[in-house]
């Protein structure tokens, strides 16, 4: 296990002392599919500290102990106040009240884990998860745009693609605490096949696995495409492909139009179905969309949305916006409202 | 204003004493596109009498005094203890606070009007109203399928198609009262052209008007259809459709595999989205449906959601049922429903 300080996100004594020094803090983990993120946040939502560390997803075993070596890493090298409780959001199915990690598909958990209990002896502090996305949604809540609407959508595109839902004040879970799931909406009848079964899903045309994935199979046509290059040498982003669109490659613009007409077909639906006030969206693929321009892709997405869905739904829906929370760090704050959010039910 | 009283409805004088004779009542009020439903239901969901009054929705000013009639009527003839708050349910869009009927699209109101107030200065009783498929939702909850589950989906297909969405015991009703148009949910893009502007909407393939339309379409290329008649005498059902693609009609045939793969789509969509317990459906189309057969067509629905829905989501997914209200009074249900809740929240 190799500890990696977040580049930029480094510990800033003197940022510290301004937040009073000793003031209290619940510990987040973000366990992401590559990467676990480990943070130190106020109430106030200031991360105070936060390190990467990375994850081995070869087995389960080696999953929860990259888990167990990044939180035991940074409480050994973050010597500060002791944190009050620890929130860890992973991706998957989660049972909160249980503390169990159910199952998930972009990482080996195959049979549920009591993980909250596992890392409460760890830790010997209260332990909560949830579902990474749920978790996120929790943050634009707590931090975010649910202090202005109570009624929002929280869409996450990165390497999978998935929602919160907000009604009034109030996280829609669902039955098994897996509401969310808009990226197996169908948008695309008799597309291409989706690992979840269906055909014409949206997650593979809209996330970044996807976005590669459609890059991959386009080069046979254009083999000429600037895209090429990037993907052989496997630093191809989904951004990078929607500028190579802005600047005339045809490959790019291929995927890049599929991608508007994809998701804003997704989100005309969610408009018309839950008459939501905004939508904010955050996660890496749509990281260096934000500052949006006139030209940019979610830009258009939502002159659509708000072009096609209903008029009083419409009316009531005032735009897609980017998060203000910290795009690399929404997984993070959303693990650590988890704890916040737990120690003030216990009124702490 | 013709009179009518239900056919089968009857005031049942035994069964009245049998609730006690002077047993409390709210009066509910169903405001449809041609008929209106006026009726009094104990705190059980008892109704205790019911009867149906015509709608004259040539212009705004005749919709408002049908309404205004069927209530005169009803408290005219109906003398038994006064009942204690008077629900509309309607059509469109409302604002349930201000007591205000916003707009509807298959009735002419395109002004909005504080029916809460006029209809409180008629009769003297406290009047609240909503979207009639929120009010059916909201009896579901108290005295139908939401006694069992706390997260699910109430389905209505009449003459239109919408739901309504239940999260943890709460109507989701969005940011301005107008969440669950399931009906223009995008199934079929490219499709035809749908009312709302979008091409490929719900509605137009599975309500009551939709298949109707379906069928005068078709008849161009199958005059031979047994549909051709009872369209011609204005008698033809959506239930005769169905009926007759068991019968081996092709047009009906064409139609209601139409209709079955549409359906499939939009409530797997919803099945992945919002992780219900349980579907519960209602309205005039899918009336004839209940008892429901092995060849019915929601049976054959319910499989394919089953089948195609993500395996957590289809593992909390229990089934597609019809609703235990009784179809013709769902309306009436939901409207009194309203009156209820409102005496309830006032601790009466």
């Amino acid at each position: 296990m190799v500890e990696e300080k977040t580049p930029g996100v480094p510990y800033d004594a003197e940022h510290r002392r301004s937040l009073g020094g000793s003031e209290a803090t619940a510990l987040g983990v973000d366990v992401g599919g590559t990467k676990i993120l480990v943070g130190a946040v106020t109430k106030a939502g200031e991360v105070v500290e936060a390190r990467r560390y990375r994850m081995d997803r070869s087995t389960q075993e080696l999953t929860l102990s990259s888990i167990r070596t990044a939180v035991e890493g940074f409480m050994g090298a973050w010597a500060d106040t002791a944190p009050l409780a620890l929130g860890l959001g992973v991706v998957g199915q989660t049972k909160p009240a249980a503390g169990l990690w159910v199952q998930a598909m972009n990482l080996p958990i195959h049979s549920p884990v009591p993980l909250g209990r596992l890392m409460r002896k760890q830790t010997g502090l209260p332990c909560v998860l949830d579902n990474d996305v749920h978790a996120a949604t929790l943050a634009e809540l707590r931090w975010g745009i649910g202090k202005e609407y109570k009624d929002f959508i929280y869409l996450n595109i990165g390497t999978g693609l998935a929602a919160g839902l907000v009604s009034n004040g109030q996280l829609v879970r669902g039955a098994a605490n897996y509401a969310g799931e808009l990226g197996h909406m169908l948008v695309d009848p008799g597309g291409s096949l989706c690992p979840c079964g269906q055909r014409g899903c949206l997650e593979p045309i809209c996330s970044g696995d996807g976005i590669l994935a459609q890059v991959r199979e386009g080069l046979i046509d254009y083999p000429d495409s600037i895209l090429c290059e990037p993907l052989r040498d496997e630093t191809l982003t989904a951004s990078q492909v929607f500028q190579a669109a802005e600047a005339g490659d045809p490959l790019a613009m291929r995927i890049t139009s599929k991608v508007v007409q994809a998701l804003s077909t997704a989100l005309t639906n969610l408009v018309n179905l839950l008459n939501p006030a905004v939508i904010v969206y955050g996660g890496g693929v749509l990281k260096d969309n934000r500052p949006v321009g006139t030209s940019g892709l979610m830009e258009k997405v939502s002159g659509l949305v708000s072009a096609n869905a209903l008029v009083a739904a419409r009316r009531a829906f005032i735009g897609i916006w980017p998060s203000h929370l910290d795009p690399d760090r929404a997984g993070l704050l959303g693990a650590a409202c988890l704890a916040w959010d737990y120690l003030e039910k216990r009124g702490r």
